[in-house]
C-alpha cells in the first residue's frame, strides 16, 4: 500500500462539490495507477456519488467528515472549530504523513490557514506562497505568491523565487527558469521599497537564473517564467487576467453579433478561436500549489469541474516523484543549519 | 488674450515628437475657439512642422526650449540640469501663470516630479496621483493613482478617492461616481495593512459615494467608476490591461488565421471586430491628468498620435471652465485651514 501516492481530496469543496469532485477523482485513478485517493467528506453524499461508477479495487477510499466548511466564514475560526470538517481531516491526514498531498476546491482562506496551521511549513521556510501557473502567449508561467501572505517581507520573495523556480524546473520542465520581479519599470533603481530591497538580494542569488524587473504589461507576453511578487500584487495580476480576459470575450461575441456580415463570419471562425482562447483560460491548468508545506496541499479554483480536479490530484504525482520538497529543503534552509 | 484657455504642450514629448504634437495640436485649435496652445520645443524643428499647416491667427504660439529631456533619463537630475528643456520650460508657464495647463508625451518620471517640484501642489494636498481613464464594458473608469506615488499612505488614498470623484462627475459626467478600493476580497476585514486602515477613512467620507472594495476582476466590468488603490499596485492594473489586451488579441488573429474556414470568416468579422475593440484601446482616451496641482499636468502615451494629444490637449477646457481645482481645494483642505 505504501507504494501508492496518497492524495486527500476534499470531497466538499467548491461550487460544484460533491459529484464533480467525485466525478475528477475517478477519472484521475481511471489515468494513473500510481495514485490512491482519499475522499473526505460527507459519507452518504460521497458515496451516493462514487456509487455511479467502477474503478479498479482499492484506488478510492472514501474518509467520513460530518462538517463543511464555508467560503464566507472566517477562516481561522472555521478551522478551530470545526475539527470533523473536509478540510481539517483531509489536512491532518497529511500532517500525520497517511497522504502525501491534499486537494481542495473549497475556501481559499481555511485553505492557506490551515496548509499553515494544521500541515505545517518547512522547516525554514518563512511563509508558504500560492502559486498558479498562468498562460501566456509561448506557454505557461508561475505566478508567486499570488494571495497567502499580503504584505511580505524582501526574504520572503526570495524564498518565492527559489521554491518558484524548482516547480517550473521538476514540475513544468523549463531548465533554468527566467526569474523576474513584477515591477513598475525595467531598471533596477524603479519600484516601491520591498522591491528595491529585494532585488538586490535576487541579483545575488546563484542558484536563480534572476533577469531583473518583469513589467506587468509583458507577463501574458512570456517575459519571465517565475513571476515573483507580493500577494496583493499577484491577487491582482491573476484577477486582472480573468477579467481583462473576460470583458474583451464578451466584446469579441459582441461585436462579432453586432451585423449581419459579422454573424456569419463569427460562424465560420468559432472552432479554430475557441481552441486559442482556451489555452488562455485560467480553469485549464488545474490547482496552484501551496509551496513549502510537509507534504504538498493544492488549492483549485471554486468553480472547478472534473477535469481540474483531475490535474489537480495527477500533479501530485510529480510533485512526490521529483522529491520537490527535498529539493526546497536543500535550497531553503541555510547551509550552517542543514 | 486671457479669454483664452492657454495650454503649454511639449513638442518635443513621446516617440512621434514633434510631428504628431504639432498636428494634435492644429487639430485641437481647428476644434475650439476656446483654446491657444504654446507649442513648447526646438524652434527650427516646430516651426518646421507648424508651416505646413494653416490655422486660425494668434490661437498656436511656438515658445523656444533648446534641451530635450530624454525617457531614460534620472528625472530629478534631469529637471534640475536642463533648465532649457520643453518640460521645465513648458511647466514653468503653468507656475507663472501665463498658461493653465501642460500637456506631455514625454518622460513619466520628469513629468511627475516636475508636477510636483515646477508646479507645485495646492495647499493641502498630500501628494498628486496620476489619474488615466480606463474602458470597461459599460463605459470608463478612473484609476487612480497609476504610478505617481508609490508606497502611499491611507491619508493619500482617502485624498485620491476625493479627487477622483470631482473628476469623474464634472469632467466625465458621472452623477455620484461610485468609489470602490481595489482589494484582494470583498470584505471590510480583507486585505493589507494599507487597505485595512484605509477603508473605514474611506467609509466615513460624506461626500463619497464609497461602495467598499472592488476586485480587480470585477474593475474591466464597471465595478466602479472611481478605482482608488496605490500607485504600484494602479500601474500593474494599468499595464495588465495592456499585456492581457495585447495578448488575447494577437491569439484571437493567430486563431483566425489558423484554418481556411476561419480566415474567411475573419474577413468578414474584421470591420464590425475593429469597431468594437477599438472601444479597448487604452490610447484612444487622452492623457492621464495629474490631480492637485496648482494647474493642470497631463501625461500622454510616450507612442501617442495626433488624436490623442489633440484629446489631451481639449481635456483642459472642461477642467477650467468646471474650476477643478477649485472643488479640489474646498474638498480636500481642512475646513479649520479653509
Amino acid at each position: 500500500m505504501s507504494e501508492w501516492i496518497n492524495v486527500a481530496v476534499d470531497a466538499m469543496g467548491g461550487d460544484n462539490a460533491p459529484a464533480e469532485v467525485v466525478k475528477g477523482a475517478v477519472e484521475a485513478v481511471m489515468e494513473s495507477r500510481k495514485i490512491k485517493v482519499f475522499l473526505v467528506g460527507r459519507e452518504d453524499a460521497v458515496k451516493a456519488e462514487f456509487a455511479k461508477y467502477t474503478v479498479p479495487e482499492g484506488q478510492i477510499e472514501v474518509v467520513p467528515a460530518s462538517e463543511v466548511i464555508e467560503t464566507a466564514e472566517p477562516p481561522v475560526a472555521a478551522i478551530r472549530a470545526k475539527k470533523d470538517s473536509s478540510i481539517v481531516k483531509g489536512m491532518k491526514l497529511v500532517k500525520e504523513g497517511s497522504c502525501d498531498a491534499f486537494v481542495s476546491a473549497g475556501s481559499t482562506g481555511a485553505v492557506l490557514v490551515g496548509g499553515q496551521v494544521l500541515v505545517g511549513r518547512i522547516k525554514g521556510v518563512e511563509r508558504p506562497p500560492l502559486a498558479p501557473v498562468i498562460p501566456t502567449v509561448n506557454g505557461v508561467a508561475l505566478l508567486i505568491d499570488c494571495g497567502a501572505n499580503v504584505d511580505a517581507r524582501p526574504s520572503h520573495l526570495v524564498q518565492f523565487a527559489k521554491m518558484g523556480s524548482i516547480y517550473m524546473e521538476h514540475i513544468m520542465g523549463v531548465k533554468q527558469p527566467r526569474v523576474g520581479i513584477v515591477n513598475i519599470g525595467a531598471e533596477e533603481e524603479k519600484g516601491n521599497a520591498l522591491v528595491k530591497e529585494t532585488f538586490p538580494l535576487l541579483k545575488e542569488c546563484r542558484d536563480l537564473n534572476f533577469i531583473g524587473s518583469v513589467e506587468a504589461r509583458d507577463i501574458p507576453l512570456g517575459a519571465a517564467d517565475v513571476i515573483v511578487c507580493e500577494a496583493f500584487v499577484g491577487n491582482v495580476i491573476l484577477k486582472m487576467y480573468e477579467g481583462v480576459g473576460g470583458a474583451l470575450i464578451q466584446e469579441v461575441k459582441k461585436g462579432m453579433m453586432s451585423t449581419l456580415r459579422s454573424k456569419i463570419g463569427a460562424l465560420l471562425v468559432k472552432p479554430a478561436l475557441k481552441e486559442t482562447l482556451k489555452a488562455f483560460d485560467l480553469e485549464q491548468y488545474g490547482g496552484a500549489p501551496l509551496l513549502g508545506l510537509h507534504g504538498l496541499v493544492v488549492k483549485t479554483h471554486g468553480s472547478s469541474r472534473s477535469v481540474e480536479i483531475k490535474n489537480s490530484i495527477l500533479q501530485c504525482i510529480a510533485f512526490k516523484e521529483q522529491k520537490i520538497n527535498d529539493k526546497i529543503r536543500e535550497q531553503i534552509v541555510p547551509k550552517e543549519e542543514a
